[in-house]
Parts: structure tokens; C-alpha cells; sequence
């Protein structure tokens, strides 16, 4: 086992205990992130802590507390730009309240719902306090035993119906619903979707609140594909519905990442002007979305609040032991760019 | 504490050897990810644990085996997209050995030194085994601390001289230099460079290798600036330097991340055209880079090369208790896409 002191002694909480002139509870309490201590204690502690080179061990008070003060984090890939900043902005959250992120890759969730499973009981070994999932679908059994476990599981950017898991989107309907108006009010006729996909919650509801959007005013939907959140397979349906007799006037694509192929594959492969022939509309506001090569019309998820009522969620669940199945939806906003030929605001 | 089989019971390794007729070192064994077991063996113990919903306590565990299984990766941020994809990547490769990351963030290098020391104390308290470090600067201190500790780091895509810490790079100077032989092949007369962050080795050694090739054949770097791997810093040198006099015809951006903003500030803000008028090329070849939008040329590092070397490194030290300081360079390739005039091959 590793030296924590570099070779001066293993010092004990005991140890600062006595030497600060306060109970060992007080120690504990100082090095446990989150407890009730006031600044004076803590100052006291810590000065006799460094005095002596003690470093508390995390993992030894997480059998004693039951707390690893660890967070698994189950995600199928980090290639579409919105997760990183998630996952940044996840761990920063966290890591101010004293948890920190597990890192757990599973399978993509289009083929594997096993490996998923195993991996989340490979996750459970670990004793994490919690787990997120982002990008990824679990099975029924699986999302049972977490329960049985008691063990908090948050669904970030996804939710799964009926789980009883508790999940924290944007309001994926809404947003859809909202970019099917703007591009009706544009006065777009032939109105098409490569939706995300169908078969996560995210990829169904964006698409569902867009075409009942466009039915509600008397409109249908021009064509529409699977992208499956994939760019090439984004792109390819691109292609197939420009190259078709009546091609669209405009676009919605069920992400960012989609979106950003589905530009180039039109203005590079097909010669097509964006938005003069055809409106492209995405979803998320990946940093890329601004970049001047594209400044891409899209609808915004709010990651900061997303990620804010994630961990507010979560780390209740944690606390008070009981997982009510919390489902928070958050709603975005239309940023207006370049990509979409859209009517003037107000 | 949760309980791991949905209230059955607390089963131990001893039920599940007896119920396996073996010893209790082999059940252990078996769920030891890398320990040297027979099929046959390891299809009967887990045979019994999944009988009777045996789940091993990794950290109950690792406080026995002195191993937690977990390597902390330290990282300033994950904006720069050559990030989420090393990170997926070590995730994946630590993985299959049997390893998670644990991840946390420090203060950005530039200014955040002290910050980035109290996070990785705060890491020693998770009793890692291994501490990856990427986009930050450690302190000699805490270099010290580490070794004193005997606990391994590595530090990923960026070496600290002397500190006697393992580092995995591409072999920077050489691609620096590559990229000066290109362009001087090509004709190119005014030759310019913004370079990653000169406080780093990585921005240092690309631009050092890319200066003195330039020297060896007579020619001198025509301008020059500090990018600091910032997209707006670099997007600032870029028009500084092309507002000149005498504006460069090529210039030699530090990382893609930052290329990609020289090349549409350029082209979207001051008209320039890339690369009529000035030859852009990057260094890292992240996704973007192959975007039609942008097809840049620029320096591949050679990501999954960089991953095996590091993972290997690592868990060798990890293994054998000794940390002899491995310095590991891989060498990069020119890809040549379209942001630069370059002369054909052969």
C-alpha cells in the first residue's frame, strides 16, 4: 500500500485530534466535504493536520460512512461535442460538493444493452454513492437492481418511461414544437426531419413536438429519416432527401453534431446554399454551432441549469436515501443564426 | 452503506468459495480484474456467485490489496476536442485492464498552480493508484510529494523537465520541424507561427523544432506569437500579424483547436483567403480538422499510439512499485488536406 506521508509516520485522525485539542468526531467532520463545521474548528484542524503531514483516506471512511463520495458516470461516447462540456461542467459541479466522477464506458446503446448492464454492475463493485448515465439506455433488470440496491441512478439528457429513475432533460417536446413554429412563420413549405434517435427518449421527443407542431397548424411533415445521433448516417439521409423530385426548404436535425455534417455534406458534396435553399435548424448549441463556418441556427439546451438541477437531484437522493423518481425538464431557447432563413423577431 | 443484492442477504467470498469448492484466495482471484486464474475455475466460482448474488466490494477490497483500481486523471479542461477523444480512449484501454478513471478538474495551468496541488492531495485521499495528468502544470513540490509517495504519474501530451515524472508525447520538435520543411518546400517566403503556450513543453517544443528547421535552411521565422492554446488569443495573433505590412504567407498554428479559429477569422472577418494568401497548418488532426468546412492540414498526433504508451507505462509502475521516469515521444505524420499550398509528394 502506498505511503501517504512521504516516509514521516502514519499520523492518525487520533493524532490531530490531540494535538488540536478537539474529539476525533471533530476531525472526521472537518475532512468529510459537506459536513456541518464552523470555520474556527476547521482552521484549528487543519493547522494541526498540516503540522503533522495527515492526509485523511477516503476510501477507509467510506466503510465507516458508507459513503465513497464517488459518482459513476456511464456513457457510450464522448464524440458529439455536447457531452464534454456536460461532463466538464458535471465534474466541476461535483467536485464542489466533494464528490467526484468514475468514468464507465458502455457499449453504445443502439446494440449492446448488455455490456451496459455489466458495466453498471461492474460500477456497483465500486460502492459509488450514485450513478449518471448520459448517452446510454439501460435494461429493465438492470434499472430494478439499482432500485433494489437503493442506489440513486439520474438519467442526464435522456429519460426512460416508467423506470421510476429519476432524469433530467431539456423539454425536448417543446424545443421541437418551438422550431417547427419558426420555420412555419418563415413561411417554409416542405418541411423535413432527420430526427435523433427514435428509439432514446431525446432523439423520439424533439421529432414527436416538431411533426405535432407543424399537424397542429395544419401542416405536415415533408420527410423524414432516422439519423440515429450518428453524422454519417445523418448525412447520408441528407443526401437521399435533396436529391429527391421535391426536395425540402428546411431541415430540422435532432442534434448539433448531425447538423454541422448534414452543412457540409449539402454546400461541399452537393453545391446546395444554406440556408438559400434549404433552412438548416439543429439542437444543443455545441460550441461549434458559433463558429463562423457554420453559425448554425439551433435550439439551445440549457447545460448549465441541466447540469445545476442534475446534481441537486442526485446528491438529495444520495442524502435522504430515498429516490422518488424525480423528472426535471428544463426548457430552451432559439438561438437565431445563419443557417435558417427565419422571420424577424417581434 | 447500499446493499448489493437487493436484500437477499450479505453474501461473502466465503459462501460463494464454499458453495464452488475452492479456496477463498481463488474467489478472490477471480474477481481481481488481471489476476492469473483457469477458465475452468473462473466459470465455476462466478457460476456460484451468480447463485447466490455475490457482488465483490472493490474498495472493501483494495484496502486488503493496497490496490483501489482507480487512476485519477487530472485535466485544466476538455474544451480543446484533442481532450474527449485521449480521454474516451484512456478510459476505454484502462478499462479492459481492469481500471477506472476518476476525474478532476484544476485550475487552468496558467494561473492555478496552487489549485492544481490541492486537487491531487485531495486525489491521494481516494488512494488512487495511478494519477494521469493532462493540459496542467504540476508543481516541483508536488512532483516531489508524488515520488515520495511512491505513487506513479504520468503526465500525457506535455513533459515537465527534471521532475523525473513519466511523460507520453508525440515527438514534438521533429513534427514542429516537419511542418517548416513542408512549407519551405513549398516556396512559402514569410513564415509565421503561433504557438501553443510557451509555458508548456508541448507549445514550446513544437515551435522550437519548427524555428530551428527553419534556421538549419536559412531561413528566420517572419513573425511570431504566444497562442497560449486559447482560441481567442490566437484569433487576435492571426489578425495582428495579417494586418501587417508584411503579412505572413504561411503560418504555422500550436494546436488545431486553435487553428480552426485562425482560419475563420480570416476567412469570415478580414476576407483573407486560405490558403490563396496564407497557408494555415495545425497540429493534434482532431475530428474538426477533416470537417469539409475547414480541411486542415496539420500534424497528427498519434492518439492511440499516445493512449497504449501511456496506459502500458503507467500500469508497469503500478505493478512493479518502481517509477524510473519513462519518457516515451511517438512520432506524427503530416496529413495534407487543403488549408495549405504544399508541393505534391514523391
Amino acid at each position: 500500500m502506498t505511503e501517504q506521508n512521504g516516509g514521516t509516520g502514519k499520523v492518525t485522525s487520533t493524532d490531530v485530534a490531540q494535538r488540536a485539542g478537539v474529539s476525533q468526531s471533530a476531525v472526521s467532520r472537518v475532512f468529510t466535504p459537506g459536513a456541518s463545521v464552523s470555520k474556527k474548528m476547521a482552521a484549528r484542524v487543519h493547522e494541526a493536520a498540516d503540522a503533522l503531514g495527515y492526509r485523511p483516506n477516503v476510501l477507509a471512511r467510506s466503510l465507516i460512512t458508507g459513503r465513497s463520495r464517488i459518482i459513476g458516470l456511464v456513457v457510450a461516447y464522448l464524440d458529439n461535442p455536447f457531452y464534454p462540456d456536460a461532463l466538464e461542467k458535471l465534474s466541476a459541479a461535483l467536485q464542489e460538493k466533494g464528490y467526484h466522477i468514475l468514468i464507465f464506458l458502455a457499449g453504445n446503446s443502439r446494440d449492446h444493452v448488455d455490456e451496459v448492464d455489466e458495466v453498471v454492475q461492474n460500477l456497483m463493485d465500486y460502492q459509488v454513492d450514485g450513478i449518471i448515465t448520459a448517452s446510454i439506455n439501460l435494461s429493465g433488470e438492470l434499472t430494478d437492481r439499482c432500485r433494489a440496491a437503493g442506489l440513486p441512478v439520474l438519467l442526464f439528457n435522456r429519460g426512460i418511461e416508467g423506470s421510476g429513475l429519476s432524469a433530467v432533460t431539456s423539454a425536448n417536446r417543446v424545443g421541437g414544437a418551438m422550431v417547427a413554429d419558426a420555420l412555419l412563420d418563415a413561411g417554409h413549405r416542405r418541411i423535413a426531419t432527420i430526427s435523433g434517435w427514435l428509439g432514446a427518449s431525446t432523439g423520439r421527443d424533439r421529432r414527436d413536438g416538431f411533426v405535432a407542431a407543424l399537424k397542429a397548424r395544419g401542416a405536415a411533415v415533408h420527410a423524414e429519416a432516422d439519423g440515429m445521433f450518428k453524422r454519417e448516417i445523418a448525412a447520408e439521409a441528407a443526401r437521399t432527401m435533396m436529391a429527391s423530385a421535391q426536395p425540402p426548404d428546411a431541415i430540422f436535425v435532432g442534434n448539433d453534431h448531425m447538423a454541422l455534417a448534414v452543412m457540409d455534406t449539402l454546400r461541399f458534396e452537393m453545391g446546395v446554399d444554406v440556408p438559400g435553399e434549404v433552412s438548416i435548424i439543429g439542437y444543443d448549441d455545441v460550441p461549434m454551432a458559433a463558429w463562423p463556418s457554420y453559425n448554425l441556427t439551433t435550439l439551445r439546451q440549457p447545460v448549465n441549469r441541466m447540469v445545476e438541477a442534475a446534481v441537486r437531484t442526485l446528491l438529495a437522493e444520495i442524502e435522504t436515501g430515498r429516490t422518488p423518481g424525480t423528472r426535471v425538464e428544463i426548457e430552451g431557447e432559439l438561438i437565431r443564426r445563419a443557417s435558417a432563413r427565419l422571420s424577424p423577431l417581434g
